[in-house]
């Protein structure tokens, strides 16, 4: 073998397994750090991040992915080690694009930024926190520039979750999604609820997590290659690719919280336990993208775990845990309740068909913010005056408006939400790609057998990680490019049903 | 402040910070790590180690532990930055004695040695171990020539772990405890045995974890500064000041397994948490020896919750918890129980008379091994041999002979062993010496409070971290250097009395 590649395969090597570190510090940080460990707990992570850094911008690592991209002109483009000299040069380009400086003032920064939110976020006090979030779009301008040559600020950050996707892409896709939601939505607003009152009463927390971890398990998350622990957010989580964890959280006042949470979060970990094995300790070795990511996490939540079919299969199985909670009810009942749809003021609580008006008006508003349309001031009215638009609600206090989500405070502002959107449109169109294929999913899924999915899945999605781009992945394993066709027909197939819509 | 002083701790903090992330991949691995987890975790534990090796013994730290030495003459001989400086200077020159290749060697001979050792040690198959436990020799042979001017090999060792303690100081004390063990444990021997079968019933492992942790807590473990985890092993283990962790493990069938163990490694923590808080991020905050560390966790174990007055306090507690196994049980069965002296061939298992015995017989057979007068091929003959003479009993296999403790397999030989006497005769030391201050201490021990005894610990021992010797700190707070007298003392008292002995 090339010797130049192998030395530049140990370096990556040596940067994942250091990236595996510090998200070990990451995830002890959410399950069992104790209260008096959080200040070296930061240093800790900021130290590692350093040692990161270095590699990752070593004049080592840029002489040796220099050495070795001659050799791409002689492999397939789909060969492994063309995409690893591929997304190596990508990885180093962007790291080295970014001086030192700027990344410490940015984090620095965003540490006092999410203190100052997690103060200021009970009592809705924005005005403590806008000066830090003026200052946090300052820094996000900054960071775009970074990357000159592109059409709008935005781009650089959605490059960064979603690659090769632009606001040029988004926008338009959004903007026809949007015109048939709204309306959707509205329509949905005028008939009457179906009972969900018994989803509310009480459900002891073992019993629910095992029921979930179970069903986790059915679905194919290996536990000799992950584990569940309780944090406040649930997350997935890597330290390698036979060490994938999830997380949860429980409401005991509230079947639905942890048992889709823990579908969702089985779903990014089926992703991550279904690559190439012979990633392990290279940077194909992750997700391609926020959006492709969120289409694995929403197809199981959502596509199966929110289909009749799937209740079929447990509801009685559901029963036999909790048997005076669900006494009586009929799987029609279950099944409209788990898909009980409201408008509301909080986006983690949105159902299928306003969740994505909530992510939309957030990656219209960052738009705003970063072109200059917006100032920091005038969010909130903004914010505001769209959910009336939208959802037909608007918030009494910033709490559960725009300071409900951590990412503004903790993050730059832009990049991230239309991961979210972008995933729920993916997971309809891969689901509907495999139905054509094997149209016998639904069935076997109301007998409890999902192998023909997951390894649907596995063979068209997960196996690739970074190998192939966002974009070939879906033209590859659907047949054509992103699109809201399969989304919206899902969505109201399913919701015309469960409400009577003409 | 010196500039230079103010560099030699930013470098010294950040060496700190790497050894408690390392301890954190470590203590995973024992906790929560699934079976997938583990090639990776092994990868990133010698990843970090690595980095740890480089910024231990670089030019730079060098360079400035040179610049700041001249200060020592201008500081108080116990003012913490002398003993920063002396610290900084013993260990850096420790580990630049240590060629990076030695070290490299070192750690893959070992990893394979506990491969083989883990397959080996069901079968009791020594000869599956021979040669690599005498490659392992060899390498202790090694490490001892890096420091050139020792006595005995075995001084190199031990001063790693018991710094400044010798083979000649060790040889001497541990001969004059045999003479006085032996005979005691013998005459134990011929008299009846106390009833104990009650603490064999069975006690759900929930509600021993439980009193177990309650009663950390009540001794002073601050729960808001550590946790307790289950291992295989328990063990104490610290990622800052404010994060000292233990585990524990619960055997269902034995009241005594989880809780004496969870005392012990909670006595540990008490000393990681009592460090004077300006320690964070130095390499004074740690404990000064294996010795001591071991004295406050045999202390807490076996002269606080081993003794009468503690169980006067904790039985009836116990007894709520277990009303059905403890059934009938005096304080002076339950005491007399807990107490049992039995000759064993497991030191993990052996009662406070013969433990030692256990302990001594390792040292000894460890000096011979060092000096070439033992060959690894007849150390499984030597060690039943001794067990005869000490024990009265050998083991049948090899298994519960020279192959039962990991040390030898895991690690080097030499230097480790010392430390469990060592502990139990500090132990009592210095709680002979925290009664002459207190004698009041007993009888708070009754009431279940800890508090005196506690900060007398905290005062003369917790506290001062590396910033005093061993020798300095034993003298300071008893009176006095190491001596067996105050241990004897307590063994003979409590034995006698339990046994009738004359």
């Amino acid at each position: 073998m090339n010797t130049a590649l192998t030395k530049l395969k140990t370096q990556l090597a040596k940067i994942e397994d250091l990236k595996h570190v510090s998200a070990l510090l990451m995830w002890d940080q959410a399950t069992y750090l104790p209260q008096g460990g959080s200040e070296a707990r930061a240093r800790q992570i900021s130290l590692v991040a350093g040692l990161l850094q270095q590699k990752q911008t070593s004049h080592e690592l840029g002489k040796l992915i220099d050495d070795v991209t001659p050799l791409i002109s002689q492999l397939a483009p789909e060969a492994s080690d063309a995409a690893l000299i591929r997304v190596a040069r990508e990885d180093f380009d962007r790291e080295t694009r970014l001086p030192a400086t700027f990344t410490q003032r940015l984090y620095s920064h965003l540490s006092r930024s999410y203190d100052l939110w997690v103060k200021a976020r009970p009592k809705g006090d924005f005005k403590a926190v806008q000066a830090s979030l003026a200052h946090t779009l300052e820094l996000s301008r900054e960071y775009s520039e970074f990357f000159p040559g592109y059409v709008h600020p935005a781009d650089p950050h959605i490059d960064l979750n979603d690659p090769g996707m632009t606001v040029a892409q988004i926008q338009p896709l959004f903007a026809a999604l949007r015109t048939e939601l709204v309306p959707l939505a509205q329509a949905i607003a005028k008939k009457p609820k179906p009972k969900s009152g018994f989803l509310n009463k009480k459900y002891p927390e073992a019993e629910q997590l095992a029921f979930g971890l179970q069903v986790a398990q059915d679905i194919g998350y290996d536990l000799t290659r992950g584990r569940q622990d309780k944090t406040h957010h649930p997350f997935m989580i890597k330290f390698s690719l036979g060490d994938v964890r999830i997380t949860t959280r429980v409401n005991p006042n509230d079947l639905g919280d942890a048992f889709f949470s823990t579908i969702h979060e089985a779903g990014h970990a089926l992703y991550e336990q279904g690559l190439d094995p012979t990633f392990e300790g290279s940077p194909l070795g992750h997700g391609v993208s926020a959006g492709i990511h969120e289409s694995q996490s929403r197809l199981w939540e959502n596509l199966v775990a929110r289909s009749k079919p799937f209740w079929k299969h447990y509801l009685p199985k559901l029963k036999k845990r909790f048997p005076a909670q669900l006494k009586g009810i009929s799987l029609d009942d279950f099944y409209r309740a788990i898909n009980r749809v409201q408008p509301s003021l909080i986006r983690v609580d949105a159902d299928e068909v306003t969740y994505n008006l909530h992510v939309m008006l957030r990656f219209d508003l960052e738009l705003q913010m970063l072109t200059g349309k917006l100032a920091i001031k005038d969010l909130p009215d903004a914010w505001n005056e769209r959910y009336k638009q939208d959802l037909g609600i608007a918030p009494p206090s910033a709490r559960d408006g725009v300071m409900q989500d951590m990412h503004w405070f903790t993050g730059m502002i832009g990049g991230v939400f239309q991961g979210y959107t972008l995933g729920n449109i993916y997971s309809a169109q891969c689901f509907a790609a495999a139905l054509k294929t094997h149209p016998k999913i639904p069935e076997q899924i109301a007998k409890g057998q999902f192998e023909t999915l997951r390894k649907w899945l596995g063979k068209n999605i997960h196996q690739y990680g970074r190998r192939l781009t966002p974009q070939d992945i879906i033209q590859k394993s659907t047949g054509k490019p992103l699109s809201i066709t399969d989304y919206m027909n899902y969505l109201r197939k399913k919701y015309r049903a469960i409400y009577a819509l003409v």
